[in-house]
């Protein structure tokens, strides 16, 4: 027989880091599962969810077993799994503190899903547990990971663009469900602020490497739509960086599905169009010379997360997106919604590093060496 | 022999406007001049111009006489001509105001360049001076005349993108020259803002077919580069629309070609990308069942100018943009400046007709029927 | 705790058919498998491979047992698996036949990977055998099954284009590996004709609804490339379909990846770029009024095939894509080699159908009612 | 007045080569007319038709007077005329020798339309009297004089595709008229294929540098269509290259317009869509890395071509697409059509030099250095 298909099996789970993820939604199932899957480093060791049945089926499927699925009430059991080295808080934002802190008391590593929690105060309080418990804490923000935003931080910040002069991101989409717990300003803490305008916010803070030093925004809040009662429809705002570098955004949870981003330099621009999808982002620099769209081989955004912070646990390093990266978006974001409140300019303070003030080590790129 | 070709000769100048074309700069040269030879409706019966060999070496490009090139002194000379109906003013912005006021008390048509002065003030009295002439006088916003921004438009009030919640465009180009008269505050007014970021604005209003309510902008005036002594080299500003309806707009002289349009409503969106360039406009609508980009027939934008004010001017009608129109936006590029020197959002008072509030005669698309 | 996330868990195997995957090569791991996860219709049963710690291990992903995992001595085993009712062979194509009549010999209904055999001869025993034997079988043409494929059938079909004068395809890759089965004409039956080729051949004769009349081919097989020692590099073929419509054809192993198709009519035209990977379909409709993009729901396209099958298995009907579908392409493909060695056009059998003379029942297209 | 705006008047026609266009069509008056006045080099400075009306009207437009206007019959008067050194004609096929024999013996330079002639024999005789009479023949081939395609010529010819293993070319349109002389034999020589066909055999053959060692065709024309009672509907044709490389290509005069070409190598591929309108050709070349479309400044096709014609001229060099170029398509159409009514592989004599084997003086492209 001929057969000698190249397809390795799935590796040893002896090096890997094994995972807990806490919440069984969308994400986990979809994206998140998938994506321990294909990993080099982690691998899913336990599963916390409130519901016994759902969390069984899982484990069946992700070749667990019916002990490795946990209720909430069970979540400290986890301190007794040696193999569970890290948990990923995959939970509404308002619960992000309290798992991050019993995760901390643990001394389990914690993933946690953007925003890192409701406000700058919320989430300052998970970086202090952490860094008391002597735990690493990494904010999920997937598009710091990725070879397209990482083509497209090097163009800006390579000087391809030449000096850059103005940027625009938009993301919003349509949130159908009057129900949804992101509707709820208690769980999340704002509307498609934090949740998809974040996008838009962390990832010009990333191309750029540097931060705001004044916001403005405006918001929409419609009085008859029920999805609107406690949260904002829609967010229009404005940050202006150092040397006079403007950049506008939009968020609307009203608006047809539209993400993008675009940088404007004296040379060239280069636009993401898609710019935060999980797959077919489209990059396209341009300049005198032409257009550019840059191809890299298929990866997947979980997965390249799920690599780095089990990285970060091997090597005793800080992650790329720590806590820290997540305050300081919030310390952004409660500005916006301070300076749509009074209609006026608020500024912000000046971080102590000049370039990537609140990042850790660089992720190693697919492809890149190691 | 059997060529019998189906081009048709140049039809008869009876019943075609006859315009004089003051000032001879590029535009005029590169566009207005080809336009004028396709319009059914106008020709260029004069020019005037500082410079009498160039002019006479255009006036036998365009089969005219030596004696239809007149210099700036001898403006007034053009009252004698019965053939001149209309004069369309080509000059820097800060000279708009005097030879529209020249034209108008010859009892010629104006249409007049945008912007349509240095200011609100400074269009108002142009409007004035025509209205107590007895004469037309339109704002040559061209992209109000296309078949791809009608279509935008008719995409965005026909309802095909549900509610709209959130705009965005951008204009920015690089102007390199620091001698040029756009950079001089005297002549133009200000910077990108009036120039390009018109563009942005005027075509907000109109997909829209209404009137901020309010607005806020910050610019940026780097201290080192010789271009940008006089005015600023870019500005964000934001529109507050009746509804909550927000859009975000930049404008720079110091960023790599960008124009474009975005419209998102909760069914749908369109993006126009190029959204102000002379020829190549692309119009994208997607909704739910997927992408729409509608072709036309091939125009040509300053043609289809030329012949609605050749139009109005036959039947008697008030243009689509006439004087009022440029001086709204005047209004608004008021309160923007003001914006940015004070950092706060200024409110805008509410035009007396709730759609289309400064506009007149719908113009004739290509293929319409008359 | 609000926690409710809408994930269903994975639904009862009761009613659906279990299948074997017989061959674990890169598709079956990488597509197969996460197909069958998603399938409403289908489930993976038993796996048969040549490596036995190889089945354990995907088998253990797969929620299956080792008990599930057979070797190729042991495929008869299979017989006495009630729960496996179907087969789906994923071997080299020289070894087709052998699977397809020893899992007939067992009662048990086969879907088989494209191509079916290695010339008509050879799929008509498959065809032959699995009649005898009372079992369906499927050709797993997946592209017969896409809504972006049928969305250009139903445009050929449907008018839009008027009546179609002219089509293109073009399926050309790079074969690196010159050990590859691919290469060897034994196990392959030919070169990328059989292979990547198969896929221009029957998707113009599936959004034609028809089949060729005529064909021509000419190949190149280069004297010293080792990959090239048994098969042919590329082939460029011709299709004359009734009515005088020709299609044009391209495919090798020595070009940089393309897959595209075009057909052409009288009053527009559509555009497939890329035409047949698994992920990223892109369908264009043009006509004088512009051009249309389609967008679909998310599909698996393997899903789809899977769903099919067992659809027709519990509803005893003919799958749209039947082994006679499949041996229509090796008629085909056994006449373009014929030519390519003759130099001259080769005539085709008229088939007895009008339309769609080899194929069954129209699959159900995801977002349709059942 | 601060007026200086930096357009330059028309140059001097000193130095420039005077052209009588000789047919005044929609080509001439749409495209050469405007190219003229663009171009650096040349100029017009007659007009021969056969409405008097209409060339007056032209001559008008032109800057010519009306004894710049020849009939047909008065053809042999611009032998006087010192100022016109070329003629430029633009007559049905079937006239192009008879216009380029006249224009030979007064010794004016010939810049011929494609087709070059009705077929091989009539197109080498015009190739001999010009050699004859000492004067330059071109034939007008407006697409190996832009940067566009010489950037396609330049990645396949510099290696960045790696080997060029397979082409495709597609040129349709839909020719509505049944009484164009473009559908009769006697004025056209054939239907689509030398035509718009042309434009794929033509540039196929320009981007590889090299001649088809053999060809095939074959071609439709239906019964009942009034257009195509004298001409072919389709032509479907394959072209054999030296080294195995094959292209295939598709024209039609009754198919939505389409305009491609793609070259496809072992490293990369290039596409042109659209390929050959006058504006707006679009090129993309792709490889590992991605995708990359060049820009250029705008150029107009038709003056590059007047441009080039009459630097040779000037200079005395055999322009890079002289009569040779016209004949060697004919040489290849006549091989075409009669492998259509044959059914069989033509094959065609080798060139004597082996790359660009009947071109000249390569055109300078825009922006490059003189």
């Amino acid at each position: 027989m001929p057969l000698k298909p190249k397809i390795e099996q799935p590796k040893s789970e002896a090096r890997r880091v094994g995972f807990a993820l806490v919440g069984i939604g969308k994400l986990t199932a979809e994206q998140l599962i998938p994506a321990a899957r294909t990993s080099e480093d982690a691998y899913v060791a336990a599963l916390v969810t409130s519901e016994e049945d759902k969390g069984e089926a899982f484990a069946r499927a992700f070749d667990l077993t019916d002990q490795d699925v946990y209720s909430y009430d069970e979540f400290e059991q986890l301190g007794e799994r040696g193999d569970v080295e890290a948990v990923y808080i995959v939970l509404p934002n308002s619960l992000h503190r309290e798992y991050v802190e019993r995760a901390a008391k643990m001394g389990k590593h914690v993933l946690c899903e953007k925003p890192l929690g409701v406000n700058a105060q919320d989430a300052q309080a998970m970086v202090d547990a952490c860094r008391e418990a002597g735990v690493k804490l990494m904010t999920a923000y997937r598009c710091q990971y990725t070879p397209h935003h990482w083509a497209a931080r090097d163009a800006v910040q390579g000087g391809r663009l030449g000096d850059v002069k103005v940027l625009d991101s938009i993301h919003v989409q349509v949130e159908e469900d009057p129900t949804a717990w992101r509707l709820k300003k208690e769980y999340a803490g704002g509307g498609p602020l934090p949740d998809i305008g974040l996008y838009s916010l962390n990832i010009l803070r990333f191309v750029l490497g540097q931060e705001p030093e004044w916001v403005f925004a405006q918001q929409h809040q419609p009085k008859n739509d029920p999805r609107f009662r406690e949260v904002e429809e829609s967010v229009s705002f404005m940050l202006g960086f150092p040397d006079g570098v403007i950049a506008n955004a939009l968020t609307s949870y009203d608006a047809f599905k539209t993400t993008s981003l675009r940088v404007m330099g004296n040379k060239g621009s280069l636009l993401m169009d898609p710019a935060f999808p999980y797959e077919g982002l489209k990059l396209t620099v341009s300049d005198e010379r032409g257009e550019t769209r840059p191809s890299f081989p298929h990866y997947d955004q979980f997965g390249l997360e799920f690599d780095h912070f089990a990285q970060c646990i091997r090597r005793d390093k800080t992650p790329w997106t720590p806590g820290e990266e997540g305050v300081q978006d919030h310390v952004i974001m409660d500005a916006l919604y301070q300076s749509a409140r009074s209609g006026q300019v608020v500024k912000l303070p000046k971080p102590k590093k000049k370039r990537d003030a609140f990042r850790g080590e660089k992720p190693r790129l697919p492809g890149q060496g190691k």
